[in-house]
This record gives C-alpha cells, sequence and structure tokens, in this order.
C-alpha cells in the first residue's frame, strides 16, 4: 500500500488489509442451500400422488444430469427436469398432462430463502468477501429465482453452468467459475448444501463450507470440508472468524 | 467359405452364413435386466422403515457412481452402495448399524432371473449369437451372481467396468467392452431395463434393446433403441427375426 493509506480511519485500514489479503472468493450453490424447495416439494408430491415423489424426481434429475455429462450431450437443466418428471410420473403411474408438469415446474422461480441466508449473506458480505453464485439452474430461471427472493444486491456475479454446458460436479465446473473472477481456484470457498457438490468443490481444488440442511449429508468416500454449520450464519461465522 | 462347406448339411451352412454375416454381439447389464432384485429391495426397505426407501437408495447410488465418474475418482460399487446406504439411512433418519448395512447389501448376490430370462437368452444362442454381460458390479459381485442365478454357462465373457473404473454410461465403458471381443462398437447390441444405459450406448455408437421391465423407462432426450420388448423373449424373437 502507498503512503496514503496510513492516514486512514483504522475501519478502512482493516478493509484494504483483508483485500490484499485475498479473502476468498465465495461461491454459493443455490437451490437447497440458498433457497427453501419447501413449495416446489409440495407441489411436485401432490402432482406425482406420494410424499416421496418429491425425492424420488429431484435424484432422478441430479442422476440424469449426470448422465448427459458422461454421454457428452448437454439439455439445460428445466429441459432435464421436464424429461425426468415425465420418467417419475411413469415410474410412480401417476395420471398427469405434460401441461400440468410444466405448470408444476414453474414453481422453482417462486422460492423463499431460508430464514438464515439474508443475514449470513449480509455478514459475509459487510466483512469484505466477494459473493456470487455456481448454480444448475439456466441463467433465466437463475434471474428469475434470484428477483423473486430478493437476493439480487448481495451477488457481484450470477454464474450458471448454462454457458459452458457442463453439469456439476464435473471439476472444470469450479475452475471455469473461479476463472471468470481471475481467482485462483484454491482462493474460492463452495458453499453448498449437497454432499455431491461439496466432493466436487474440494476435488477441483476450492475449498467448501457445507450446509447440513434437513435431509442432506455429505458423501462418506469424498474429503471433508473446511467448514460445516446447521445454517448460513454458523457457516459465515466461522469463516469470517478463519479469516480475520 | 472354401469348398468343403458346400457339402454341409443345410443347418451348417445356416450356422455358418449367420457367422460370416458377423451377427451382432449381445451385451447385457445384469442388475435388474437379467436378475430380479425384488429380495433387495424388500430388505433395503424394512432395513430403511420404508417402502420407498429402495427407490431413494439406489437412485441415488446410480447419481454417485456418475458423481465418481465426473471427478475423476473411482470406488467400486460395493463400495458406493455402502457409502450411499449410509447417507440414504441419515436421510430417512433410520437406526441402522454399519454391520446391518453390510449384511443387507450381501442379498444382491442372491437374486433370481426374472422368468423369461433363461428361455431368452437360449433362444439367442441357439440361433449363434455371442453373449457378455457389462456390468458396473465388480467382478467378484458378478461372478457370485452369476453362479446363483444359474446364468454362467450362456456368457462367453462377464465384463464387470471395475476393470477400467468407470460407470456406466460414460462412452468409454462400450466401446472398451466391444474391444474386448473384437467386435465393431456398432456391431454390438446392449440389452437393458434402465434409460440411462440405452442413452449412453447409442450416443457411443452400439445399437440398443430396452426391455420394459415395471418402473423403468426410456430417457424422452435420448434416441431411441432399435429393438423394445416387454420381457427378454420378446426382445429375443424381435433380433432373430431382425437378423435372419
Amino acid at each position: 500500500m502507498g503512503s496514503k493509506e496510513i492516514h486512514c480511519t483504522n475501519k478502512l485500514v482493516k478493509t484494504l488489509a483483508m483485500t490484499d489479503n485475498k479473502l476468498p472468493l465465495m461461491v454459493f450453490d443455490v437451490n437447497e442451500t440458498l433457497l427453501d424447495m419447501a413449495t416446489l416439494k409440495s407441489k411436485i408430491n401432490s402432482l406425482l400422488g406420494s410424499n416421496k415423489g418429491f425425492g424420488v424426481w429431484f435424484e432422478m434429475l441430479l442422476h440424469y444430469s449426470l448422465v448427459d455429462n458422461c454421454t457428452s450431450n448437454y439439455h439445460n437443466f428445466t429441459e432435464l427436469a421436464d424429461a425426468t418428471l415425465e420418467m417419475a410420473v411413469k415410474d410412480l403411474k401417476a395420471d398427469v398432462t405434460p401441461k400440468e408438469r410444466k405448470e408444476a415446474l414453474q414453481t422453482i422461480k417462486e422460492l423463499s430463502t431460508y430464514d438464515d441466508v439474508p443475514k449470513g449473506l449480509q455478514l459475509l458480505k459487510e466483512n469484505g468477501f466477494r459473493l456470487v453464485t455456481l448454480t444448475n439452474s439456466p441463467s433465466a430461471t437463475l434471474t428469475a429465482q434470484m428477483q423473486h427472493a430478493k437476493l439480487t444486491e448481495y451477488f457481484e456475479a450470477t454464474l450458471s453452468i448454462d454457458t459452458i454446458k457442463k453439469y456439476k460436479p464435473a471439476l472444470e465446473t469450479y475452475t471455469w467459475a473461479t476463472e471468470q473472477l481471475s481467482v485462483n481456484v484454491s482462493d474460492a470457498i463452495l458453499v453448498a448444501a449437497h454432499g455431491w457438490d461439496i466432493a466436487g468443490a474440494l476435488r477441483a481444488g476450492m475449498q467448501a463450507a457445507f450446509i447440513e440442511r434437513e435431509g442432506q449429508s455429505l458423501y462418506p468416500l469424498a474429503p471433508k470440508p473446511q467448514f460445516i454449520g446447521k445454517n448460513l450464519i454458523e457457516v459465515s461465522k466461522s469463516i469470517i472468524a478463519h479469516y480475520s
């Protein structure tokens, strides 16, 4: 730093020192990490006539995103969601029209944040961290989701894998995201509530923070993330404490 | 053919002509295609205390096999089965010990064939087709499964992806399998009851035959297989008719 900074207030000196200290880039997963899928879950369960319907379909959606990855194929997450919902409808012998499927899936644009999310993001921003998203949803869905949940203002960039047409946890999704922000992959922390996403980020050389949302758990055969907490406030406080 | 064959019986001439005609290599998926997982399903449902338990766990197992694929990782299917069952136990809040998990998973070695399988395989063999397996299960499990189900005699080779350490439907699993038998990939037909397996084989350049087992359906965003039937007898008859 130049001589000018010597005369700054303590607060400014601290902010500048932290910037020099290269605080990690915070890379956020969106669905089930920031946004509570409860309303979509209830819609899909009702459509499929089973209280396990959402679980069956969503795991199938994630599976087929990776079927596309490893067969050098690509369809965006909205197309995949509809195709796998069609398969789940057949599997569960439900009576559902294509129009009803598409209407139910629109609910993904109307999700609310978990209660801890705005405060957790605010804490990170106040402490000088840069925040971005990295999601499997295509950009148009992501933009609608962020606006509806009033999260747009927190993020410097809202990245979707739709740009590179490979789904997380393919390793290149994480390295691509950090390249977009001119940050080394080891200087970024992925924050997610899914074991598979944490596993991919760590294998790509990122750091990772796991939020233990209801029904989620870490992949036992992957390395352990550096930060774990029950919600984003806990996770944010741990990260801030570690870098202060 | 040399002059010797001119004097053969009609039956032998037909067999030799078919061999010259390069009948396709028949490549069989095993679990849920040849072997009925009903006994494992009932064991896992009881362990997890939910009649959807098996479905939740098995889809998670398939998902994480591809998480390994796309993070350049590998654990064999037995390890993956146990790790994802541990995750399913947490998800469904079941009370299960690691020993109970391992004991339940052993049931995979004690599956029976679907009723149509022996006759369907026999029809293909009688008509001069070469039969091999291509499964995600590791070789030791596969050998035990084939012996228990009395299927060993039908197959010229029992291939497992464990040798190349990439799970189906990664494209290289299909090309590798045909290389092992010195057959062009387009001269092989994958027979499977899973949409993702059919999609991978077709994308790799194989032909494919789909068996419409209960609860299974084709992936709507993949090309359509050349052969479809309700069981292996139907599928085998279609293939034999096509090549006769």
